[in-house]
């Protein structure tokens, strides 16, 4: 059963879909993408959710971008949703973002399926050390890529 | 059974929805008004959707709005939306009108509950010439209307 | 005489009209695509429009787009709007989306010729249960193929 | 004959309208102003514009704001279009000045009926050297009025 | 030692800062509820997030809305960011959605604090069935409430 | 001495200036076509058009796009702005469109060069019968063009 | 000669001028405030900028607020924009921030004339300790306060 | 000791970085540039412009950011953003803008790196009558840039 269950709204989303899956693999987190889409295939949305053991979900959608609400409405687990970027990019965002109160989604940034994921490891790390020191020496690379980028900055 | 459902994201949206029926009762269309939330209930909107007769449905919803789609993605039926003002308002209209390719809904302006009313008299009055004509008379009336208050106005 | 006009506001629209003539075509939906342009044509859509025994028009305009108001207001039939994108976006979404009261226009997204035909199919289908057939198996064809593309997604 | 006529789209526009009417009056410029709806009264709009004498058309419309363009398509007068404010604005702004290629609308600000009513005395002074005089006073006066607004906010 | 810590960016901001609280307390989380601006007390933001043991953060701000990405370059616990209204509201959603990669912020809508705290709960309630076991209650109770507000509506 | 004053805000607005020209070329419009700054060289702005017996202004300019409120502040002609694109583009229209009340611009919309020489030769045919004999012919040409564009669509 | 001139566009603008003066006056900093309009009083504008020995300029305007814009380009000094909030508030935003290359203009945020004052106190803080060191007291009791604050919030 | 620390949120806006640094050094202003992230590296931010001697900031960031603002938290010099474009372009702009009251940023446009330069340039000219000399033979240059353009586009 994975811990995150990745769901992308069309299979033209399948490169945010990747960043997702990138850094969940890379902290080796159990984890599955399917394509499952809110509008053309609502009982498949609900089939995959309710019978899901995943602890957080992942929904990834453009447009109108009711993906990550659906999904929300049907679990009381934590949905994260990726806005993904067309020719409006204020659709998806606030689509995702101005959800009515008591069904919560956590919106990330247009196609940041990276953070995504993290936020997901961040939650899981909640009840795992070994984790959330994965997720301490991810931020020590990231603060050392800044320094080494600097430096080559520098040396311009 | 009713021509028309008319669906409230929630009770919030009741003033919109009075809009909505006034007129379509004056066009004598048979029509019920309910309450039910694509987030909250979506159970209920699908249990209210695959059991209902009616032709057309008009969805009002604000914010990230999802209760049209909701309803499209559910029935072959006409669904007309109706976005709810708020303190964003493009998050409502984007997300009823960027609906993904394949499972359309109409949308009209925002607030503008008449407008879907009266889309759906257009809707039914193709197979009925009664309601054609009702729908004539309505628009000889607003153009009279225009007239008389052109006139107010030139008495300035 | 068909039953759906697509009005393109110029030329410059033609292949969203495409998309739509498509989508109509695939349902043997009888219709016709002209050019007319509600600021460099307006007697000419006006002719068109009182002329036309289509029983729902479809129109098609970026920028201002005022083509489907101006439509809608020459008819009682239902007008579908698609606002074409261009460097705004915004422009002939709002244009077309915001209507006054009394005349109501059914938008579609941006660029979104097929659903504009989908919903036209959709309206004509109330009154003919062989079509209604047809689009349930539309649905079902997107269904399966959201399938058919998550078992894509998952082999990766 | 009036030299300008200003149109309304709605009584609700009557307080701009208003402004036009005082700056209009105050340059002593022979105008009328009428009531007339691009959707709910199109051949009104036809026959007003048509039949006019004006040398000068001033449109005031708020939502999608169709009103300055379909007068433009009726005529080869300039047109000034005032957007109206209301929940979006964006809408009126963005429908009154996108415009296509051909049909030209001179959009001023919103609610801003006393700069179209000054940039059609603008317009009707280029051949009247005593209209034009009033405007170099107007002008002078405005610039008056900054330096003693200058005073009373030296005081403070 | 609090499970939540909520972090307001400024008094004025109490008003939403109470509503999380309020969903907080009846889902008996224990939670602290603080003032620290990252402009303005950007050491009082480091000092209180590093020496906090809290598993969840929520950052409540308006405008540039830094403070929940602060948080977040602090911390590898999840942090939730409630954008706050004012006079332009983009600028808080943005400011908090936008997030680069590498460090994410669980944005969600405008104003919803009720949704910040539902958010923390479904988090904790990941390893803790008895919560879990609440917000299923919760959820129950607002679909029955959408039931009464539809009984209510249909009274009318 | 030239009917018409084109001032470009930087070469960079070259492409649009040119389609102004193109247009008051075939009007055979007396005109001319320089660049002049409002920013980079205000004083220069200022003697061009306190100098030139030109009767319409036309000024073209993009980003902040100050540039025909500069030019509208130093004469009682008409002034027409066109604002050019970029990466925002609501910058220039906006800052274009919103002049305060006392000083009118007449905004064209974005890029749209041909519309503000349009609108230039509909202002100077009010005295010239042969200038606008020469408009109604172009406006029977482009109504005349939409017919055989149509046509073209139809054979498709 | 005052170390700071302080222009607001109109009268209207006084709210926000208030502010701007109240922090420059706590800061002892020698300024004055004036009221000059880029559109309706060029030459004052020029006149008050080109004598001044003012070694920081604030200029306070809304709509298409050109007014910093017009200052930068009269003087090599720092020119400080306060965008003031209307019906539309992105329209000052994007005029002021989005200058051409060659003439900055530092802007501050909507109706910020706190802010911008203390811009002003810091750039005249570069040559003076005095000043720099009040400006650290000024940061001091702003940290300050959000403890008092925090301290009333938690007390709750 | 460098006058201006050019710090850049990623190495991604090196670009903007180098067109800060080529306007620095025709004005022969001392300066660094450096990369260090308000998010990926909160104290290397804290670090360097605690440390620094620079007497001005400049701070160019994307998406959200924070950038500008983390270090006008950390100093009393003047700080000076710039906005980096991307998907949606309001996010930086509207998040440098939109400071809360009590930490200014003097925010240039988007992608206006040589803008910021030349607020830096203007800033230190207060108290370097040779650098206010060199800026003033820069305008000069940029009005005969003008006028040499504007004879390019007459030839035409």
């Amino acid at each position: 059963m994975p811990d995150v269950l990745v769901i992308l709204g069309s299979k033209s989303d399948l490169e945010i879909g990747r960043r997702v899956m990138e850094v969940l693999e890379r902290f080796r987190i159990d984890s599955r993408m399917v394509v499952a889409s809110a509008h053309r295939s609502p009982d498949r949305v609900k089939g995959l959710v309710e019978v899901s053991d995943a602890r957080v979900f992942i929904a990834v959608a453009g447009l109108s971008a009711a993906l990550p609400g659906a999904v929300a409405a049907l679990t009381t687990r934590p949905v994260i949703g990726v806005p993904v970027s067309g020719k409006v990019n204020l659709d998806s965002i606030l689509s995702m973002v101005q959800m009515p109160p008591g069904i919560p989604v956590a919106s990330v940034g247009l196609d940041r399926g990276e953070n995504a994921a993290l936020l997901a490891v961040s939650i899981l790390s909640l009840g795992d050390d070994e984790l959330e020191s994965r997720l301490l020496d991810y931020r020590g690379e990231m603060a050392d890529k800044v320094i080494s980028e600097s430096e080559e900055v520098e040396r311009e």
